[in-house]
Formats: C-alpha cells, sequence, structure tokens
C-alpha cells in the first residue's frame, strides 16, 4: 500500500477552519454552538461529503462520518477530536485530530486501501468546557459517563440550559439516545498536539500515550461582606477577593508540594461582584481544574483545598462553598491499540515515545467503552490554548501518516 | 422662618429616582450616560423645573438648578451631589444630597425664604468612577483639577472615549469651558449619607465633616504566560493570577500596618484574561483604591505595593506595569462652612460629630474653587455601594433640615 498524506492540503484546510473564529486572528475563539461554531461544522461536514463519507449527528451534536466497510455490521474504528475552541486559543489543539484523521481516511482511499471494519470520523461536541463548565460533554453522553438528565440540565453563563441551546442550535432528538451501545467501536484512536513541552524536549516526532491524566474541576465560590471602599475601615472588612487570593496560593502550593512532576492545578477564572474599582468584593467565584496521573494525589490535592477554605473561612469570617463540576479517574489505552500504534511507528521507521497525557480528551471517555489510544505530536514550546499554538507541517504530515496505518491495520 | 421638611415626598421621591436602574430591585445600577442615567436626569430636572430652578446644563453633563436671589450678580451658594450608581449599589449614596438639596430648597420657599444670594442645586456628572476609571469627573473638571484634553481621553471599557460617549448622550459644546470662574460659589455644601459605621456607632444623628481623605486609584496589570491547564508543569509556569493573588495580600497588609485607622486599600476590580476554567491565567489586571487622611501615609502603602511588585516580579518571572489613575490631595473644609453648619445643628437643637470623610465625593474637587464643607447622616451598619444600603427617613429628614438653615445662613 503507497501511503501518502497530502500535507499541503491538509495544511489549508486547518488555516481555512481557523478563519471560523470570533477573534481576531491568529486567536481562534470557537465556543460550542455559536453560529461561527455551526458554520465550522457545516464546512466540515462538506469535506466528509466530498470524502464520500455517510454522515450522521446524534441529539448533542456529535458528528459522524463513516467509511463504511467491506462488512458493515462489523464494529467501527474510530478516529476524531473536537473543533470547539476556548476563547483566544489556537488553530490545532483538535483540529489535527479531525482533519488529520479525514486526511488519513482520503490517503487510505487513494492507496486503494478497502477495510473490512468501517472506519467512523467522530467530531466531538463541546470537548472544551467553555461554554457549560463540564468538557467532553459529547463523549461523556456518547459513553454513557454522563446522563442524560444531567446534562440537560448544565446551564451556560447566560443561565440558557443545555437543552434549550442545542435545540436554538437545531439538534432535536433524545438526548439518551446520544449513548453508544456496547460494542460500537471495535477501537478508537485520537490524533492530537501534545499541549505540553515533553516531545519538542526530548526530540521525538511522536508519543503514544499510555495512559490519561485524572481531571476534576469545581467552583468555588467566596461570600464576604461588599461596602463602600472608602467607607469600610480595614478591620470590618471581610473582603471576598482577599480571601480568594489566599485559596489561590493555597491551590499552588498544594500542587507545587505533592513531589510528583504530573500535579498541575489552575485557577482559570476569577469572577468578582460587583466588580467596581471603589467597591469591597463581596463574592468571589473561582474556577479551578486539578489533574493529575495519580486519583489519589489529585485528590490530595483537592483535600488540601478545602483545609485552606476551612481555615480563610474561620480567620476572615466569610463563607465558602465549593461545587464539585466533575471528577473523573485516569484512563489506561489498551494495549492492543498501543501496539497496532507501535508497528505503525516502526513500519513507517519513526521513534516514538511512550507517554501520559496530562491534559484530559474525549479519548478518555471513549475509553470506558473501547479500547483507545491517543498519538501525540509535538507543539512549539508545549504552548496551547493560546493564540501562538504551534505545529508544523511536517509533525501534522507524520502524526496522520501514522494514524492512517493504524486505522489500516485495525480495520482490516 | 418655620422652616419643614416634606419627608414623606422626599423618600418617595428617593423611591422613584431607584427605579430608574438597570439592575433588580433593590439593587441599583446606573452608569453615567447610559439610557437609564439620561432618564434619571430628565425627571430630575423636571423636579426642579416644577421647583420654578432656572437649569442649565454644560459640556459634560453637570446640572445647575439655581434659585435666583435677590441679588442675581453675586456668588451663588451650592449645594448638591450626584445620582450616577455603580453596579448593583443602593438607593441613598449621591441621591440623598441632591433629592435633599431639592427638598432643603423647596422647604426655604415653603418658608417665605428670600435669598440674597442665588442657591443652586448641583447634579455632577459621573461622581463613580465605574464607567471611565477616574472618580469624579464633572467636579474635577467643574474646579480645573483635570483638563479638559485629559478628560476627553479617557475611555470607557469598551474604548469608547469621553469625548464620544458624551456627545451621543447628546452633550454638547467645549470642555474647557466646564471649568467655572473664580469667585463663582460663596460655598459649597454636600449632604451626604456617611458610608462609614461612625455615625451609628457613636449615635449621633448628624456628622460635619472637617476633612476628606486623599483617594489615589491605579491599574496594576501582570503579565505572565497562558497555556493548557493539563500541559504546563508548575515549575514552567508563569501564572498571573498567582501573581496577582500575592499583590492582593501584599497590599491589604500594607493597609492593615500603618498603625492609622483611617488607612483603608482595596482592590475591587480582578479582570483574568482569557478566563477559562481550564486555561492558565496569562494577564491580570487588577483596579485598586487606596485612601487615607495623611497623604504621606498613603503614598507609602502605595510604595509597599511597588515593593511587592518588584518582589513578585523577580520571583514568578512576570512583567507588572502600574497605571495611576489618579491620586489627589486630601481637603480641609472651610471653617466659616463648618461653623455655620454647626449654628445650623444648634439651632434645631441636634447634636453632631466633628469629622473625617474617608470616602471622597465631588466636594473634595469643589474645595479647589469655593470654600466647603459636608454633612453626614447616618446609614445602617455602614454599608454603602451595596442593595442594603439603608438611610432612616428620619435621618434624611434631619439632614435636610440642617442644610436648608445652612443655606439660609449662607445667601443671606
Amino acid at each position: 500500500m503507497n501511503l501518502k498524506i497530502d500535507q499541503e492540503r491538509l495544511i489549508s484546510e486547518i488555516e481555512a477552519l481557523s478563519k471560523f473564529s470570533d477573534a481576531e486572528a491568529p486567536a481562534v475563539t470557537r465556543i460550542v454552538f455559536t453560529p461561527t461554531d455551526l458554520k465550522a461544522r457545516d464546512w466540515m461536514k462538506s469535506l466528509c461529503r466530498d470524502a464520500g463519507l455517510a454522515i450522521r449527528k446524534d441529539a448533542i451534536g456529535n458528528t459522524f462520518a463513516r467509511w463504511i466497510g467491506s462488512d458493515p455490521l462489523a464494529p467501527a474504528v474510530g478516529t476524531g477530536s473536537h473543533i470547539d475552541a476556548i476563547p483566544n486559543a489556537g488553530k490545532f489543539d483538535g483540529v489535527v485530530g479531525v482533519l488529520g484523521g479525514l486526511e488519513a481516511i482520503r490517503a487510505l482511499q487513494r492507496a486503494g486501501f478497502r477495510p473490512r471494519h468501517s472506519i467512523e470520523l467522530l467530531v466531538f461536541t463541546a470537548e472544551e468546557p467553555t461554554r457549560f463548565g463540564v468538557g467532553c460533554l459529547g463523549s461523556r453522553l456518547l459513553s454513557g459517563t454522563l446522563s442524560a438528565d444531567a446534562a440537560a440540565k448544565l446551564i451556560d453563563k447566560d443561565g440558557q440550559p443545555v437543552e434549550e441551546v442545542r435545540r436554538k442550535a437545531g439538534f432535536s432528538g433524545d438526548l439518551r439516545e446520544v449513548k453508544l451501545p456496547a460494542g460500537y467501536y471495535k477501537a478508537f484512536v485520537e490524533l492530537h498536539i501534545e499541549q505540553g513541552p515533553v516531545l519538542e524536549r526530548e526530540r521525538q516526532p511522536l508519543g503514544i500515550v499510555e495512559q490519561i491524566a485524572a481531571p476534576a474541576s469545581l467552583y468555588v465560590t467566596v461570600e464576604g461582606s461588599g461596602g463602600h471602599a472608602g467607607g469600610v475601615l480595614m478591620r470590618d472588612r471581610r473582603d471576598a477577593l482577599c480571601a480568594a487570593a489566599e485559596l489561590i496560593l493555597a491551590l499552588e502550593h498544594a500542587a507545587r508540594s505533592t513531589g510528583a512532576i504530573d500535579t498541575v492545578a489552575t485557577v482559570g477564572i476569577c469572577d468578582v461582584f460587583p466588580g467596581a474599582i471603589n467597591s469591597i468584593p463581596a463574592r468571589v467565584r473561582l474556577g479551578i481544574d486539578v489533574r493529575d496521573t495519580s486519583l489519589a494525589r489529585r485528590d490530595r490535592v483537592i483535600a488540601d483545598l478545602e483545609d485552606a477554605c476551612r481555615k480563610t473561612t474561620a480567620q476572615r469570617q466569610v463563607s465558602i462553598r465549593s461545587e464539585l463540576l466533575n471528577a473523573d479517574a485516569p484512563a489506561e489505552s489498551g494495549p492492543e491499540i498501543v501496539a497496532t500504534l507501535r508497528q505503525a511507528c516502526e513500519k513507517h521507521g519513526l521513534r516514538f515515545l511512550p507517554m501520559t497525557s496530562r491534559a484530559y480528551h474525549d479519548s478518555l471517555f471513549m475509553s470506558r467503552i473501547a479500547p483507545m489510544a491517543m498519538l501525540f505530536i509535538p507543539c512549539r514550546n508545549g504552548y496551547s490554548h493560546r493564540p501562538d499554538e504551534y505545529a508544523s507541517p511536517e509533525d501534522i504530515a507524520r502524526g496522520t501518516l501514522v494514524l492512517a496505518e493504524t486505522l489500516a491495520m485495525l480495520s482490516e
């Protein structure tokens, strides 16, 4: 089989997709179910149609584009990722796995390959937690990790529930039917940029992910007492932002103190109410993300944060409540998929690094219903979720080649 | 002279004005030059017209409602305050001085008093810094504390300059002509809620302000390095929010360490960019307010903050820049106005407390062009700039009575 990636076309498609954005280039903002996201989906579907794929969508908007195999009833081999992007993000996160997955299929078609198992490209809805606070909404539902009832009730910043937003965006049907039946997929493989510095540092072109770290996210809300910035004496204050500042630093300290490089914790959101320069903050909401490859270590960081909340509550006479949005278990890759990825690399004479993904992905949830593995390519300086996120055309093409080879082996 | 305050009418007018709001009652939000603010101004002007006052407005929208005295060319006696309100504020801040000022004039009219000096009610534009970052925009311009050029260039959150916003709101003319000529006012007296707990604690119905604390406000912007909350190791981070948290706590510590009760410092704004739960903060902007009755102490707090910025810059490899928005000198009340206020209290058998205003007011700037003093009434728990701000009808009426008496004495 003469497998050739059309690098030029793939890169130009990545560029084209980046134009569907609500931020000024080079930044990309593409929030799920916005007009911009819907336009990008339509464009994506037209590319899939051009490749002769059969398209269906489910009630949450996950898109399935299938190259039907010679045994159409056999479980499919899945690949894919997401195209939604957080505010002020880059061009490659998720997109490489979607457009790379499509190009892998086209390369197999051009090479005259004929799969026995169908090969299905997935575009997951809302991998990013931006709009509804929970990441991987689409794959959580597909895998049954999140119930349809719980999903329908999630609300966005404007208080609109998922149920309403998805219907307005044109996705009808019953959310309970999103969950895939057992044995739907034979395997799932996701190509993705690393979103970290390891491959670049180790000068390796490819990473084969053997486990995905366990993410947890929570909101912590501090209620203090507001008032006029001039009128209230320091000793009479219960300033919610000063209390929140202690929690921010306590969380950072906890994550740095586990002794493991894989522990990370981030306060990415700090909303201050009322938020006026001459008004004492009455309420602060922190959006917190904690991850580790070890569930025990991750939960210790969260316990340390809770200790800090208790201490600050007592010392500052504020009230603090926390709301766990999600706390997922880590995932192990399927050994047979990892082995296939290794063989594919070796067949093309490409080096690779066995590794851990500290970022989480739809594959974390796909692992609940199918043997899964991920293939990483380097990204410059490890940057992701920012406008200067970058993966080289050569690295993208290499990843796509190994993905195509792997899909061929798995679908034979 | 039989001076009687129509308490019921005054309180119902305060209630009526609170309905001009962009927040849900009891909260009041009335940002300068919004449609809501413009409607409130029109309503206010109709009340002044009903009282037979001659109305003019200047290029920044300050409104002057004059009861012309028997010597129309003599310097006027000014009173008044503001009706703009920060997000999620209460009903009384500023409003008591405007509607109380109007009721004082009406009470003098009803009592058959005939002033020699004109009595002028002022409604200042943008006492609150919410929209343009600088407090007392109207009185700064009136008093020549801020130049017309500097004022025109101030921008709001959406990047619109004052010059454009005020024209869209219907205020034309040359900003340079806002500055009042020397000797325009014989005296200026402002009635206001205390916005602090002193009068309530000391069980005093009235406070006569002898000095106003010196406010300074600044923006401090921390630039760190963003990235994916899962992908970047703790040791590789330059998290702008963790750095900002150190500054928030350092400022609080500095204000608490001066040894003086009058030192207060507040971080009321903390804007995080990009502000996604799974994204490391790349940039944080803090809006900071520092006040003291002593200029030296206040500047020492700012110097301590700058030390903390230097330390954090070095330790966290972030960059921090600060921008001073305003740093005003404290004001002393005019001894003759203070004496008149005391006499007015004594005439009506009312106790009073000589005091300092830690909040600042348009009177701070009016003091640059006329002898000034302020009259405070208690507010419950010292709360202000919040929906549960409250002053009792009796306290409001008492303040209005003393104001009316004072205006009578000063205008004779």
